[in-house]
C-alpha cells in the first residue's frame, strides 16, 4: 500500500477553513488509508478540527503557516513575498516528500506559479497544464488546457495529448483513451498551422489519436480527452458555466411563473433533482495541474465542503496512479518516436 | 418604403426547397413589404411553390439556376466551377442590385469565398466576420467572429467590435451598444499581445467599449456584443451546442425513466416547453456575413422552416437599417481616431 498523505491549503478559497476542514472529515470517512495535512493557521484551524470532532484522529495533522494568499494578488508577488502562506507551505510539504499530493482552492494563477518554482516541470515536459474532467452524452471528457497557456506550440499541445491520455487512464481506469484535439471543424485542411502540425506529431505518437473534434464534441463525448490552448479551454469552459447558468434561470422563472407552474415545479421536482445531481458541477470540482514533478489539484475558489472533498479525491486517485511518474516514464521516448516516424 | 428584395438560395441546405419555399410563404404572410427571388432548379420551385398556393403571389418569382453547391464542398472548387449554382445566382443578384439581401442554407465556406469574390470587401475593413445573436439571461449577445477567420490581428478585431456593434444598433435598436472583448480574464495583464492591443484599438474608438469579457459572459449578457477571433468564437458556438445537447439528453432519459416520471413529465409538459422555446436555437437562426458590400445571411444548413423563415427576417431588419452602408459610413474615420487619440 503507497503512503496517501495529501497536504490541504486549508486557508485557499472563499470560505477557508470551514470548507477544507469539513471536506477533510468527509475524506477521513470516505477514502482508506488517506492522510491529511492542514496547513494554515495553527489557532484557527486547530478550533475547526476540534469542532468537527477530528481532534483524536491520527490521521489528520496541522502544519503551521502564517500568511494566506489573496485571490487577487499576483502570482508573482504571491511567490516572492509568502513565503510562509499555507498554499506556498502545502507545496513545499510535495517538495520534500512528506506528503504525496496537495490541494487547494486558491488563486490559480499564484497555485501555477508557486508549484512551478517549487516541483519544477517533469523532465522532457515544456509548459505545465490544467486539465479537468467535464459530464458528456457518453461517459466523461477530460478537457486541457484550461488556462496555463494562452499560446501554444505544437509541441505543447502534443505534450497535453500525453497528459491528458495519462489522466483519463489514471482517473476513469480507460486502458487507451481517445483523444481529440479542438479545432474548427474535422477536415484536415481545417484550423491554423500550430493545429495542423500538432496533429501531426499526435498521429504519430502511440496514443490513440481520434483526430479534430469541435466544441460540441467535448460534451457530447466523442472523444476521452480534448486537447486545446489555454485560451480556447479556458473560453470553452466559462462558456458551458455560462450557458449552465441561462438554463438554470430559465427553468427556474417558468417554473415560478404562477401557482400552476409551482405545482408542476412539485410535480417534476424528483426528476429535476436527479438531472441537477447528474450535471452537478460540485461533482466536476478538481482540476489536476499537469507536467509538475508533484501531484497539484485546484479546486474551484467558491467549492462547498463536497466539492472540495471531490479535488481531495482526485488528489487521492492520482497518488494511487503515481501520475508525475507515468507521464515522466511516457514523455522519454514520445517525441523521439513521433519524429522517427515522420522521418 | 426602402425595396425590400430578398434573393433565397432555394436549393441550399439539406432540405432545399421544402424548407425555402415554405419559409418564404411565412415571410410572404409576416413581413410587410416584402419581394422574395427564388433562386434553383425552375421545375422543382415551380412545383413547390404551386404546392403552396404561391403560384398568384406577384411578390415572389422565381430565378432559375441550373446547379447547387454541395454542403461538403471545398469553397475554392465551388466558387471556380459552379456559376450557375443557385448559391452564387442569389449573390450575384445583390451585386447587381436586383436585390437587396441573399439567404443561404448552404455551405458555410463557399457562401463566404463566393460572397466575398462578387461583392467584395467594404473599403476599410479587411476581413468580414460571421455575426450571430444568442440568447443571454439579461437580452441578447450578439458574437462574432464565429469561424471566418482562424487568426485575427488586432485591427481585424476592432473592425469586428465596430461591425458587431452597427449590427445589435440595427437588429436589437439599443443605441449604443456594449462591446466586450473576449478574454480569458477581466484584468488588463491577462491575454495575448493582439488581445491586449484590440483592446487599445477599441478603448480609443467612439464605441461604448466594456472591456475584456469572459466565457461566461455570453450566455449572461453581460454586454450586447462579444468580440473574439474567429477559431475562439466557433469553438465557443459549438460548446454550448453541445452542452445544450447534453442537457436535452439529461432531462429527457430523467424524465423517461418509469411511469412515475413519466408522470411528472406530463405534468411539467407546458413549463418545459416553455423553457425549450425561450431557449429555442430555431429563433436565433441566421448568422450575418458583415464587412461586405451587400448583405448575406446565412442559415444553419440543417434549419427547417421556422429558423429559415428567421434568417429572412434578420435580412429584412438588415435592408431597413441599410446595415453595410452604415459600417462603410462608420469605418472612414473610425482607426484615425483610435490613432489621433493614442498619439
Amino acid at each position: 500500500m503507497k503512503h496517501k498523505t495529501i497536504a490541504l491549503d486549508a486557508m485557499g478559497g472563499d470560505h477557508g477553513p470551514r470548507v477544507t476542514v469539513g471536506a477533510a472529515k468527509l475524506a477521513l470517512e470516505q477514502i482508506p488509508d488517506i492522510e491529511l495535512v492542514l496547513v494554515g493557521d495553527r489557532a484557527q484551524l486547530e478550533k475547526a478540527v476540534r469542532r468537527r470532532e477530528l481532534g483524536d484522529d491520527p490521521r489528520i495533522r496541522i502544519h503551521h503557516a502564517s500568511e494566506v494568499v489573496g485571490m487577487d494578488e499576483l502570482p508573482a508577488v504571491a511567490l516572492k513575498k509568502k513565503k510562509d502562506s499555507s498554499m506556498r507551505v502545502a507545496i513545499d510539504l510535495v517538495k520534500s516528500g512528506e506528503v504525496q499530493a496537495c490541494v487547494s482552492a486558491g488563486n490559480t494563477g499564484a497555485l501555477m506559479a508557486t508549484s512551478k518554482f517549487v516541483l519544477k516541470m517533469i523532465r522532457g515536459i515544456h509548459r505545465p497544464a490544467i486539465c479537468t474532467l467535464l459530464p458528456a452524452i457518453r461517459g466523461h471528457t477530460h478537457m486541457l488546457d484550461l488556462g496555463a497557456n494562452v499560446e501554444c506550440a505544437p509541441e505543447n499541445l502534443a505534450e497535453f495529448a500525453l497528459m491528458g491520455s495519462i489522466l483519463a487512464q489514471s482517473v476513469e481506469g480507460i486502458e487507451n483513451p481517445k483523444v481529440g484535439l479542438l479545432n474548427v471543424g474535422t477536415e484536415e485542411v481545417k484550423g491554423n498551422e500550430a493545429i495542423k502540425q500538432a496533429s501531426r506529431l499526435i498521429a504519430q505518437s502511440r496514443l490513440n489519436y481520434y483526430g479534430f473534434v469541435e466544441g460540441d464534441d467535448i460534451y457530447k463525448g466523442t472523444v476521452d480527452v480534448v486537447v486545446t490552448d489555454g485560451f480556447v479551454g479556458n473560453v470553452s469552459l466559462k462558456t458551458g458555466e455560462g450557458l449552465a447558468a441561462l438554463v438554470n434561470h430559465v427553468l427556474r422563472t417558468e417554473f415560478k411563473r404562477n401557482w400552476m407552474t409551482r405545482l408542476a415545479a412539485l410535480c417534476a421536482y424528483p426528476v429535476l433533482n436527479r438531472v441537477r445531481q447528474r450535471l452537478d458541477p460540485r461533482r466536476y470540482n478538481g482540476a489536476s495541474l499537469l507536467g509538475l514533478n508533484g501531484i497539484v489539484v485546484k479546486s474551484h475558489g467558491s467549492a462547498d465542503t463536497p466539492s472540495f472533498f471531490n479535488a481531495i479525491k482526485i488528489a487521492s486517485i492520482e497518488i494511487e496512479n503515481d501520475v508525475p511518474q507515468r507521464i515522466s516514464r511516457t514523455i522519454e521516448n514520445y517525441f523521439s518516436q513521433a519524429e522517427a516516424a515522420i522521418s
